[in-house]
């Protein structure tokens, strides 16, 4: 759903999503219409039809990206080695791909209640897919005695909130830079866990 | 401001706020009209202009609402002993509070940007106020030897948000109780700080 269509829409498709993604996260789904985005593109309402069937597609659209992203992201880390080495690893690409998104990590939380049941289930199937991943390493360290987890999954989701957490307060230019991030949380996260 | 105001008010007002809690949570502060909440509570629309001089003012009482009771709840805790305590004391405090109002949980997070600077700056504040009261404890833990936090204020901040992500995913009647809930967060907060 809401894929571009076309050579116009290779132009016009990322300039609608963007527009999409910046009045979604600050206005709301309900509260914008496709009127609104089409005008913020600079195209006719009836045009922006031709790059999405409609609204609730460009939502999808940009949630469904979103999480299409930070799993090709992360597929590209090199991703051997131990448990520990593994954690370490997730705990600064998951913090560096969230900080450079905000307005994406806002609106997947956000708008899911606006997701119609089926794009609902897949966003989830995606996100149960991603938060898999660390439950795995938190399973594989707990098999090596390097971690002590009660109960990986819920674990991961500790994890993964906490890590997320720092696109509410962090201000590119502010105290602290995003490697001394990193090393606040990889260290709180290491403990967290150990054995 | 969004007082109530005389006695009719001491009935309708508290309608008034939780329909307004339950249409924000649901679609949105920008797309919820002062006439659909009037609508809900059952008056006419002229009438809701008795209980609150408009709609941020709604939605200011309602976030201001759930920080004042945060801070009068966790007030009438005990909060006297050594760090350690006073740590659990807070972890299944903030998760018990929490997870009984998921919906003013999420519309104080996702509706922080739909404040007026003036309303916003008191929000601010009042969060500041708890999360120092978390920072106190860990600067006094850090003091006894208990606690190592390389940065007490950014250790807060992540606490925090790992323990409000419970209201994300818990589901009451779920495979975990709330105890058992609280007690997997205490033991990962307890280590992440851990000297």
């Amino acid at each position: 759903m809401a894929r571009t269509q076309g050579s116009h829409s290779e132009i016009t498709g990322p300039r609608v999503r963007e527009a999409a993604l910046q009045l979604f996260a600050k206005h709301g789904y309900a509260a914008v219409s496709m009127r609104r985005i089409a005008s913020e593109v600079g195209v006719q309402a009836g045009a922006l039809y031709n790059y999405t069937p409609d609204k609730q597609a460009l939502l999808f659209s940009l949630l469904r990206g979103h999480m299409d992203d930070l799993l090709a992201a992360r597929a590209e880390l090199r991703d051997a080695g131990g448990a520990l080495v593994r954690l370490e690893r997730f705990v600064r690409f998951h913090i560096a791909f969230h900080l450079e998104r905000p307005e994406a990590v806002f609106i997947s939380y956000m708008e899911l209640r606006n997701l119609e049941p089926e794009n609902f289930a897949v966003i989830e199937g995606l996100r149960r897919e991603y938060e898999g991943q660390l439950e795995a390493i938190l399973r594989q360290g707990a098999a090596e005695g390097v971690f002590d987890v009660s109960d990986a999954k819920i674990a991961a989701l500790a994890v993964i909130a906490m890590l997320t957490g720092v696109t509410t307060w962090y201000r590119s230019g502010g105290r602290l830079s995003v490697p001394e991030v990193q090393q606040i949380y990889w260290t709180m996260v290491r403990k967290a866990v150990a054995a």
